[in-house]
């Protein structure tokens, strides 16, 4: 037996306890629970063959319910003596896309980062559109590319045009970007014609991981009218290793800021889903920004409530996505395009000047949130290095 | 045994053999071929296992040498006698989604249907975006509403705000329309940073479908900009049953039309993949529109070709859309939108008058190719009725 030892201030207390998928030398992919800098074996632990899986999706299908009595157990295990055949230590192990993506939806809920894009891509008009206030904005992403933190990110090809280019021409993205976000995970979803009301929220949403929605500015700005971004995020999204229940974020729920005009009843929180969530973006390891989760116009729940109003279905493994986290100061923002000023005024990272991404950095995004006494709880991070596009040659230009 | 008798003229002769998923009383859902008006069971048939599940997921990832061979095998079986038990009345049987969406895209390949759309929405502005000729602009719709052909659509309920409106209201869709398409079904895959160039179209995607992506006009206007359609799409998107095979489709291969500027060279196609399929959209059992499929200025090859040159993976089961499918003529326009004009031109519709859809109105898609020694085949069709909506009471006004 092992007495599992939790290091003082870790991120990964008992008031935590996220979910993840991991494989060992001898042993494939299967749920675990992260605890210090331990890994609990969840199917080994609590004998149950709903955690034998390489993803999360049957235990999230389960419910809120299960959801709870499973968090009591482990919390009681994790303080007693854990059989050593269900321990593992956390650098040992390799972490997995913690579950099958459903439909992956990305919102663009922070009114400093909307407000920021629109004066870097439409300088002529208004920076929020006439909507912003009235419904969470958002749009599908590519489900199928959804990666684990750690996943190189190559580089992707496409076509850009600036006004100035007489025609589009194809190459490597010269404006490869971040987009720092929190995204959420539907575990109990809903038929058709069964929206999900705000007051809902917990029933279905299992818990949170941190995203990174890379971006090409370049091959956005030429593709996205009218109909939304498309290759320039499809190639890659990642997200971390470690799912955070819901249960484990009740100490970070605040209100969102105020919302004016007031919203239809159908997107009216009783209970406000605002989050007071800390995010730190690294570049090449030095923090660049701390984005302010608190600061989000549109709470998870008003994002949920207004995905299924129409009536679409959720599904188990559905994700969605808060958007880029922007705060209101210039150290705060969650995308390069915006603390760079769409490339103008360069940033300082390790005595070298960078605007966009080069070839073999690395970017890591990581979060904390109030636990219960004055303690934090972690996140750990999403984490993704550069690697150099490949493009088919010949490709450049048109005949 | 019995001998499967194909009546003359058959839409699902034995030039055809599309591949659906169907349960009978005693038997749960499991792969089977039409051939006139008989589905073949195929795991019964051929004893393989690989039919014998509730889609056509695993048979099609198995690649385009096996799909060739179970083609022969089942032409040859057909013409000969069938065993008993592998033999069901097509119209005895129900039909299921045939198979599991991976990611769904919606391309906008139609030069007159985007044309059209952009005189209407935008009428102050060119109406084809700058991009327009020189990619096959498309987005992510949303995979888990995808339904089989016959599922009721019930009208979504949503936000909607006319100029005239000093804010949006809520309630039921007041707008709601058809877009007439064709859908492509990704067989094999492709890992991230493996682009599908056009010539290697025929190894990956395994069959066509129709598709109609019913969409909400109303909430679709307020909502979409910056990042594209969302909820005036999500709630539904129906395809027909039977998948055509590529292989079927021979016959019906024909030149895009001139596609000027020249498009960059990884969208130059060696051999067309144009397609001359009719297309019939019948509103209340009265032809309404004939959509050419061989108007349409993007072919499928393109889509996919495009779909994946940032990177991004493919995966078994993604099916991507053409758009809708819009020829020249008045009559030839594959929506509602476009027929009346934003609804300022009605259309008389078995003595009644109609805009957008009504409650209780059906429409049905259907579509032939080009077989064999002058014969035709047929997808069939996709077929939908529209049922009240249920929007939640006391919705309607900000408070």
């Amino acid at each position: 037996m092992t007495r599992i030892d939790v290091p003082d201030g870790s991120p990964f207390g008992i008031a935590n306890l996220p979910y993840g998928v991991f494989s060992t030398p001898g042993a494939g992919p299967r749920v675990g629970v992260r605890v210090g800098d331990s890994v609990v074996d969840l199917a080994v632990a609590l004998d149950d063959d709903v955690f034998a899986r390489p993803s999360l999706n049957a235990f999230m299908a389960q419910g809120p319910r299960r959801w709870a009595e499973t968090r009591e157990r482990i919390t009681e295990l994790v303080q007693g003596d854990v059989p050593d055949a269900a321990v593992a230590d956390a650098s040992e192990i390799t972490l997995h896309l913690p579950f099958e993506v459903g439909d992956y939806v990305d919102f663009y809920a922070s009114e400093h980062h909307a407000s920021n894009l629109g004066r870097l891509f439409r300088p002529d008009s208004e920076p929020l559109m006439p909507n912003w206030k009235h419904l969470p904005v958002g749009y599908h992403g590519r489900a199928g590319t959804v990666v684990v933190s750690g996943t190189d990110i190559v580089r992707p090809c496409g076509q850009r045009k600036t006004p100035a280019d007489p025609a589009p021409v194809f190459g490597p993205s010269r404006r490869l970007d971040i987009e720092a976000e929190l995204g959420f995970v539907v575990g109990v979803g809903s038929p058709l014609g069964r929206p999900i009301p705000c007051e809902d929220f917990a029933e279905h949403v299992f818990g949170a991981v941190l995203v990174n929605d890379w971006s090409a500015r370049d091959i956005q700005a030429w593709e996205y009218v009218p109909l939304g971004p498309f290759l320039g995020k499809s190639f890659a999204t990642s997200v971390s290793p470690w799912v955070v229940p819901l249960a484990a974020l009740e100490h970070a729920r605040t209100a969102t800021p105020p919302q004016q005009p007031e919203p239809l009843p159908y997107l009216r929180e009783k209970e406000p889903w605002g989050l007071d969530i800390e995010m730190a973006v690294s570049w090449n390891g030095q923090v660049v920004s701390r984005p302010p989760y608190r600061t989000m116009y549109w709470s998870p729940a008003q994002m949920l409530a207004h995905m299924t109003v129409n009536g679409a279905s959720a599904r188990t493994g559905d994700l969605f996505a808060s958007g880029t986290v922007s705060g209101p100061e210039k150290d705060q923002r969650g995308a390069f395009i915006e603390l760079t000023w769409g490339g103008r005024e360069p940033l300082r990272v390790n005595g070298e000047e960078r605007t966009f991404l080069e070839d073999g950095d690395e970017v890591a995004i990581a979060a904390t949130a109030p636990g219960p006494d004055g303690s934090r709880i972690g996140f750990g991070e999403v984490r993704g290095r550069i690697l150099p596009a490949s493009c088919a040659p010949g490709n450049e230009r048109a005949g």
